[in-house]
């Protein structure tokens, strides 16, 4: 992993630009990655209203002007250089692409959300394994039964993502992500999956299964599509997302969002 | 103050709605403090983003919907249950009033945004003197020469609050404020009042001096009379406020807010 961790923002969304389509994860390592969700000028102060509500989920980092292909944290394309998006047409999934440029409007507000990825090097560091990325895979998240509060015309599940961690380090898990209130923070919840209503934890809703072994427990954090299970539910007419693990990777460090 | 310290919220409101008029440091000690900021909601989606880019000086901790008179974490109500408040015409401070029911509109939005009073407990605590409380006035807020950041028509300077420190604990106010992220968490300034553009620390623009005696130093935090800051530069035609250390004592504990 080391070139990829190794890539500045600019190298990776070049590469991404270039047609890459990977998951982020271990990407330009101490760069803050973050989730992308793309609304109509018109639905704009329902979203804001909407993560206000849900902090844990949608802490949003950066709100662009509408049409702007580029925010303040972010000085790439916001259009090219994710490696893959969603399109919600009407709430539907319409289609996954590798870029979005052709379907840009000028009435169109991006926010970038927090990821819980920014953690994962804290994680590490704390000598707490990350499952995902030892196996080189996209990490699996969940809808839950779980309820986001609504705003206007916005409601939707939490989703959270999981990490299963060995039972002595649970507690070193909560202390280090909970010092990242502003990138998802401490988890939401801890073991019992059937409580948030996961019925089958080896089949995640987005991203991929990865093995929960002995004395692990599975550890869950409020995640970044949350807000395009809102778009799901909610069913605005046109929305751009980033394709599950596959985020935007800003200019800025993961340290500004470290406290205390 | 032991008496005011131990009121509960319900209490306090209804002294407040009965006519008392005081600053609120100090009181119902433990349950979190907050600003507000009544808008129009043809301004509440500039407002929001304004505040989602200057999240040191407003932090949002809830949002009515138009026309509601309590919030999610206040149930009393907004329109009386505070000590004072100030109503602002196309930005100039018409009046300061002791209730504002008369005024109320279908299409006004309240803002209950973070007060550093939530720490102050915390302070006191860590044997960090907090010179207002023990002076039993209101805490010195100044405007700053430093420019928020801008959101559509709103625009305004970052107005902070000052508190007097022994050199020796500055270090310990910083962490001990740190971990309140949410409630204008570490100061955004320590000493050096001038490069602030404060030309006169005996003089403040909202609430009351203190004395810095020698030894201390003025250590600055972001404070949540900026959003009143920003109505009377962009002049909105009309708002709401509280009055200057006046604030709404909600139903959340303090320790809601504290991180790790």
């Amino acid at each position: 992993m080391t070139q990829l961790r190794a890539m500045t923002p600019e190298q990776a969304r070049a590469a991404f630009r270039a047609g890459l389509r990977v998951p982020t994860s271990g990407y330009s390592a101490g760069w803050t990655q973050a989730n992308l969700i793309v609304l109509p000028r018109e639905y704009a102060y329902e979203f804001l209203l909407f993560a206000q509500r849900n902090p844990r989920s949608c802490p949003v980092l950066d709100v662009t002007e509408p049409g702007e292909t580029s925010a303040s944290i972010f000085a790439g394309d916001l259009r090219t250089d994710l490696p893959a998006y969603t399109v919600y047409r009407d709430g539907e999934l319409a289609e996954q692409r590798a870029e979005v440029a052709g379907l840009w409007r000028d009435d169109l507000v991006s926010f970038l959300v927090g990821c819980s990825f920014t953690f994962e090097a804290a994680l590490s560091e704390a000598e707490v394994p990350v499952r995902h990325v030892e196996a080189g895979c996209n990490v699996p998240m969940y809808r839950t039964s779980r309820e986001c509060r609504p705003a206007g015309r916005l409601s939707g599940p939490l989703v959270v993502s999981m990490r299963p961690i060995p039972a002595e380090l649970v507690s070193t898990a909560v202390r280090v992500t909970s010092r990242y209130p502003a990138v998802h923070g401490a988890p939401v919840h801890i073991g019992a999956p059937e409580e948030l209503g996961i019925q089958d934890i080896s089949r995640p809703d987005f991203g991929d299964a990865v093995a929960i072994r002995p004395g692990e427990i599975p550890v869950f954090w409020a995640c970044g599509v949350t807000p395009q299970a809102a778009v799901m539910r909610s069913k605005p007419p046109f929305a751009i997302g980033h394709a599950p693990g596959h985020m935007a990777i800003t200019d800025v460090r993961d340290s500004r969002f470290l406290v205390p």
